[in-house]
């Protein structure tokens, strides 16, 4: 039996002026839940927003709080960052990839979201001539929405059937057009979860190095992929990183997930040391430097765009990472809970007729953590969505990430202990009626 | 005497990548500045930079310390801003202004520079026919930096020589292009602190109904006008403002000036509650929603901007906004502090030959607040900068903001007791060696 009448669901889609559930944002998914959930009181499983669901980590807290009991709002921050920041995400990045940026090239930004949006900027402006990005889906949607805000133009494809080797030629066929600036993913892969192997990487590196492409790698979930112990600072096994195959890359990475601290909106860009130093010509001629892109990130693109991020939200982050590096904390230890609430949700989703969609990278199964896939057998993403609402559980269609497969994306993070029976008998209830 | 040797300055600004000091952006100067410091060990008199030269509002530390203490960072900001600080904005609005803005048209962004940005890209879109923003010079140069850098084109005029009813002729004589979406200005001005009276407001009010273009007024100074005592909330006399005489508009303001809150990076962009639910077909087709600009401005452009502001630190804003309406704090009476440096240095200057620049309003003579402009016979800006470095004084050339005056912009704001005998000492030696 459904949660909500159908009618209902459709009324206030009307109201929040949704057309389509299809195509709903995960904002737009959670406000239209919120809004069902207030006129109804009968709340819904939220699978949809990921929103840490831990809680902000204390190092962090208590070195912001010293900030601000020293009065660091009272000057603006530097677009660069603050030094302390700067040498604490180097060492970090070092720590836990094993590759090498300077604390210069590292840069604070406000979370990924910040740090993406300045960047495919600035990246669309270093050459006439490629002013493409060229984005590896399933994609995190708001890298694209960037885009289409920015009059950006982009090519996209599905990597579902191009794992391993089969990769360089879906990327070369791309590539191959001349028009690419930068070859955009996310590692961990926001929605599904997917992990480009090192190999994989590898093939990315050389192309983009054959084609002068940046690769703009997101690491928004740094070093949680679960299967492998990735905990221990300057210690084997590293995350992969494309850092390690080519000096033509960007890698960024936040405090929103790995720390829970969202609400601080940090993060950094890490600009490869090579690309920093790199003039280009059209940069030169449309801000009147040197046309180096690390200075015209800088001095433009920060600059100009939120004149840097607060003071005091960088003290707490340059804590929190130092105190990785140092072993005080262990943040991926910490990021485990999220993989504990996935493998417990996929069964709940497979034991009532679901699959996971994006099951596998090149030949083991994908880990259990932050996000997951899951299709109904040949129901459209669209039309699986809709069902889903009226059983109260609200998720985001994969296709909004460029995904050419049925499903949904599933987040663990706002899982609560008493949801877990509630979702499986809605689970079950839906499973059934289709069986009926 | 000079403080620094010509060669020394002309050596550092190659190595700082700087070709002329006539165009460099107050951070290159600022950076210069420190880069001969160090190397010679003799201060500069800092003139260029506008940093709050007063410790950061305690209200302010001590809300956002205990918004911490609850773990605020833990979760997302919500794009359209915390309820509580959107309240506390509306209601300052309403008593310091006198204005009515809705809770829901109160939008936190990273400070008015990060306001400006989102807005200056979105009034771009609203239509592809009205695609230029019109400045109102002088103007704040790091707004025309913000267009430089989205490829947004621009107009301008200097409002120099069109004071009073004459405003109405350089104005209707851009307007009449048709192509203009926006007019920009700041009030109180940065760089000449000049303020546009009210009679001039309901020009550009009038001409912005007729052309259908929105103004977007920076009042980043709010209320630091201090010819008239402007603390007292909801009493007459209120700062003058645009949003008094059209409902097309957009007024800014933000934390970094008033409450000395840079660090944090906060402001409000209030959009009229009008503007706010206006449709633009552009929009709805760029962003396949309504195209109402309010909900596009909170849901994509601050969305995929930043993701929202530190909620940490709208928790800090609310407080001050509060205590200001509330009359717990006079942050007017707190700034007069940068009135008084403004008197000295003008002294200062006028008494070695220098002359103010933008010297009155209509009729009245401008305040002293946190600039002023000064020139030197008919010496140029470029000319004038360069002399001043090599006497260890630092600014920033006047011709940066479109002013087609020859002077200078003068920072009040980093001013310290012992470095008025200094200034004094530097403007007298050049005003000597000049008339030797």
């Amino acid at each position: 039996m459904k949660v909500y009448p159908e009618d209902l669901v459709r009324k206030h889609m009307g109201e929040a002026h949704i057309s389509d559930l299809a195509s709903a944002s995960i904002g737009q998914m959670l406000g239209l839940a919120q809004k069902i959930e207030k006129a109804t009181d009968i709340p819904f499983i939220h699978l949809e927003q990921g929103d840490p669901g831990l809680p902000a980590n204390v190092i962090g807290l208590n070195a912001e709080i010293e900030a601000l009991k020293r009065g660091v709002p009272g000057k603006y921050p530097s677009s660069a960052g603050l030094p302390e920041l700067k040498e604490a995400g180097s060492r970090f990045i070092k720590a836990f990839l094993n590759v090498d940026f300077k604390p210069e090239s590292v840069i604070p930004v406000s979370g990924t979201v910040g740090g993406s949006f300045m960047t495919i900027l600035l990246l669309a402006q270093i050459d006439a001539k490629k002013n493409k990005i060229l984005f590896i889906d399933p994609c995190f949607p708001l890298q694209q929405a960037q885009c289409r805000m920015l009059g950006v133009q982009w090519r996209e494809f599905d990597i579902f059937s191009f794992r391993g080797p089969k990769l360089r030629q879906a990327l070369e066929q791309e590539l191959a057009h001349g028009d690419i600036a930068a070859i955009a993913y996310s590692n961990p892969n926001n929605p599904a979860w997917i992990c480009l192997e090192d190999s994989e990487l590898k093939i990315v590196a050389e192309l983009a190095d054959k084609y002068d492409a940046i690769v703009l790698e997101d690491q928004a979930y740094f070093c949680m992929d679960f299967r492998r112990d990735l905990s221990h600072p300057f210690k084997a096994p590293f995350a992969p990183s494309i850092a390690n195959y080519t000096s033509n890359c960007i890698v960024m990475t936040s405090a929103s997930k790995i720390f829970s601290y969202a609400g601080g909106r940090i993060g950094l860009v890490c600009i490869s040391d090579k690309l920093y130093g790199r003039k280009y010509p059209a940069l030169a001629q449309r801000y009147g430097n040197s046309g180096a892109y690390g200075p015209t990130f800088i001095d433009y693109v920060v600059e100009n765009n939120t004149c840097g991020t607060s003071n005091a939200t960088q003290w707490a982050y340059a804590a929190m990472l130092d105190a990785s590096v140092e072993g005080k904390i262990n943040f991926v230890t910490d990021m485990k809970e999220y993989g504990r609430r996935a493998e417990r949700l996929k069964k709940i989703f497979t034991d009532n007729g679901f699959h996971i969609v994006y099951s596998h990278d090149v030949k083991d199964p994908i880990g259990d953590g932050f996000f997951f896939t899951v299709g109904y057998e040949d129901l459209s993403g669209a039309e699986l969505i809709a069902q889903l609402m009226y059983y109260g559980v609200s998720c985001v269609n994969l296709a909004n990430s460029g995904s050419q497969e049925k499903g949904l994306r599933i987040c663990t993070s706002n899982m609560k202990e008493e949801d877990y029976p509630i979702l499986e008998e809605r689970l079950k209830a839906f499973n059934e009626d289709r069986n009926k």
